[in-house]
């Protein structure tokens, strides 16, 4: 059995985790002590990743769990216009997976806080039946730069980055038992009958679900460039999250749902009941960046920005209401039946 | 069922949570935003309360529960002598615990929240069959002015507020069965037979268990007056805590049994085979500070720094190893036998 001071020193190894910019004290000792760069202001975010909640052991590669634990918390410094910095890490792990699996959980995790630009600061670890992570993620943002969800009004065009529904597609496949990966460290995927070459494609439908990407150079330029009126992630789903973003603004919504950049579903696929729009409003966990801008500037807003599509998808309306309009101009309302933890679904 | 935002509403209405002083924006958003104090660092820690690891739903009141999860984060600042700010809540919890129990657990968390001086800045919830619960929590200390683990020199002396071992015996009579709470407000007690007025006694021997006090005043004094070379909470028990002082320092030490402040066992309770002096050296979560400080101020330490009594318990040491001392004396080796949640006990 591990001790837990052997589990924190190859944490350490693995992470990047050193001392030095803005942090004085790192891990190993009973708090982090971080020196704020002049004139900028502190965004912080935390975020649970439970076991059979968020993912599960049998499905979900440790690479990915570890990946996506970072991937989610930071996805939120992004949605502000902020540039991470450091991260907390709060590990409950079963003693199954101290061994290797834990490995390849720092192997996924080490890629994320690289890629994003995080140093770990601290943590703490501790024995559970059940794998629960939690992170916390430090970002930076010059004062008054923050892009709120409150700031949307009447007559701001809503954007939405990338392709709407490819996490959910990757979902939904993995529970049809799509994917599943072995324990050993090749993540090898199952054959599966349904498709003509399928391991390569499921590879493909499966990384958003595994490998979401925050939009933080996206987030940053539109904070900077003072673009956004009003942004949020897609955590929960468009419908649950453009909710969210018109509630803390005080307004309401119309969405042109032959606009929504969707999932491509194979059609070999279809058969399955997967609708690329119903994916697209209510399937959570894409991390894409969702936000308004006035009317005036969205002409001279760029239709890719870092590498990554924009589209505008519909209007800010006064009122509360917020509807879908079809390719014929027929609106109904838009319910947000995207993820609620706390709400029973299907 | 009840909503994540009706959840939220009911935290944001019990915990204090106002925007203002350096919170430019609180819950409610994709993330927090602080705007730090002018020449101040910033000490951040995260702290991981389990049910069933750390807290039992059937033994521990839900006031206890909310208390107890953001005392034990606030400690570790206290440790480095930082003064509280803010904090993160994140909360998985089963529907049993969303109700009743929840506006109970949100009594004890706000208790000490307020009693802290700690303001609500961001959070996160969702459903989890075990409640987990982490606290991440934010202070501020003066710059170069944070109290580490490393800095203990030999010929130091090592001092330790409060009396040690006291949590520990709370938590051996709970597990005993002395004290079951019923799920009503009053947290009433039931009768035990061992003792002749149980309710008043075991209240006070539980006491410690339940609701710790982190020493933040004598923290923050022992840093402001650079009283203290290294310090460290006793979460995981003197005899280990002491080891992680040491071994970050790259010193030894030897304590003097005989002076360690212990807890007082009652008579009628020792032949259940509580030691004091055990419970004292490898009893964790009484969260009192364990310090070290020059031999020549150790004079002038006044022996009770804002309420809090103080004692010097033994010295630093050149080498590595950790010694106890009787009052005849005799040394032996004082092996690390505290908290290790990775490690078998028992």
């Amino acid at each position: 059995m591990d001790s837990e001071r052997h589990l924190i020193e190859r944490v350490a190894k693995k992470l990047p985790s050193r001392i030095g910019g803005g942090l004085r004290v790192g891990i190993g000792d009973d708090a982090a002590v971080m020196r704020p760069r002049k004139g900028s202001e502190w965004v912080l975010t935390t975020d649970a990743f439970l076991e059979n909640v968020h993912f599960q052991l049998r499905l979900h590669p440790p690479e990915a769990v570890g990946y996506k634990a970072l991937a989610r918390a930071t996805s939120d410094l992004a949605a502000m216009g902020a540039r991470p910095r450091y991260f907390l890490l709060s590990l409950a792990l079963p003693p199954s997976c101290t061994g290797k699996w834990f490995d390849r959980f720092l192997e996924g995790m080490s890629r994320a806080a690289r890629g994003f630009g995080l140093v770990l600061a601290g943590g703490d670890t501790t024995k559970n039946p059940l794998a629960a992570i939690n992170l916390t993620v430090i970002g930076e943002v010059p004062p008054g730069q923050a892009v709120l969800r409150s700031g949307a009004r009447p007559g701001n065009l809503i954007c939405v980055s990338g392709t709407l529904g490819e996490a959910e597609l990757g979902l939904r496949l993995l529970q049809r038992g799509w994917g599943k990966f072995s324990a050993g460290p090749s993540s090898e995927l199952r054959v599966n009958k349904w498709s003509p070459n399928p391991r390569k494609k499921w590879v493909r439908l499966l990384r958003k679900h595994f490998y979401p990407e925050p939009r933080l150079a996206l987030g940053e330029w539109l904070a900077k460039n003072r673009r956004a009126t009003a942004m949020i992630d897609t955590s929960d789903g468009l419908s649950t999250d453009l909710a969210h973003l018109c509630e803390a603004s005080g307004v309401g919504a119309r969405v042109w749902a032959h606009r929504i950049p969707r999932v491509a579903v194979p059609n070999e696929i279809r058969k399955l009941g997967l609708d690329p729009l119903r994916l697209a409003l209510d399937g959570g966990e894409d991390y894409e960046l969702l936000f308004t801008v006035p009317r005036r500037t969205a002409r001279r807003l760029p239709r890719v920005v870092r590498g990554v599509p924009i589209t505008v998808i519909g209007e800010i309306t006064r009122g509360k209401h917020i509807l879908l309009m079809d390719g014929a101009g027929r609106t109904k309302t838009l319910p947000a039946q995207g993820w609620d933890p706390f709400r029973v679904r299907m």
